[in-house]
């Protein structure tokens, strides 16, 4: 416990220092989950998270998730939430901005599986 | 777990259906979390949350946090993570529209204390 005035993190600011795709950065940190940003343009891979859930909060532009039945869209000011277990495959037709929360170092292909998008040890901005 | 696309989320669209203030609803759950959106306007009455953190992201107008310590005032786009057992007064001198994300059950203001403003059952929308 603390009694220091928590920072005030500015999400627009925090997408402004890096401009990879696929590579989430941790802001900050909610019951032992990480609050991340990230930018993704393109395919990601199938995957799940066996352990957490994963939500996904678009700031900037049109994210698809592709669900083994289904297809989400999501545009800005919208979220889902991939509970644990579920397959998944995010896609993003043109560059997509947002906010994502996973528990603590989860990474983002999922706990069980690696491939060359993996990140397991994310930057903290 | 189930293997259904979960739904997507239109914050706006939630916050579009009520418009009194100081009563959250839930709008999602996650990892035993409640992502919760709610109108503010006027000074709320100091508290802590002993259990959980708080997280709180604003979306329209200007969120003043008052801390012991300090004061963090919030915009669009910004958010502020209020570590568990940390006293802190939200202030909102115009309306303010927002995500909490609190654990799942928490009243708003906190499990060991009541004020008029207490909402301890909240509806789901």
């Amino acid at each position: 416990m603390t009694n220091r005035s928590p920072d005030t993190v500015n999400l627009a600011e925090k997408l402004g220092r890096f401009s990879d795709h696929w590579n989430p950065r941790i802001v900050g940190r909610y019951n032992g989950n990480e609050v991340r940003v990230s930018k993704l343009k393109g395919e990601f891979v199938w995957h799940s998270h066996k352990e957490t859930d994963e939500l996904f909060l678009v700031l900037k532009g049109q994210l698809v998730i592709e669900f083994r039945d289904g297809v989400r869209t999501l545009g800005p000011g919208e979220f889902l939430v991939v509970p644990k277990g579920v397959e998944h495959r995010p896609v993003a037709p043109e560059e997509v901005e947002l906010l994502i929360m996973d528990r603590e170092g989860e990474p983002n292909t999922g706990s069980e599986s690696t491939s060359a998008l993996t990140r397991d040890t994310l930057e903290t901005l």
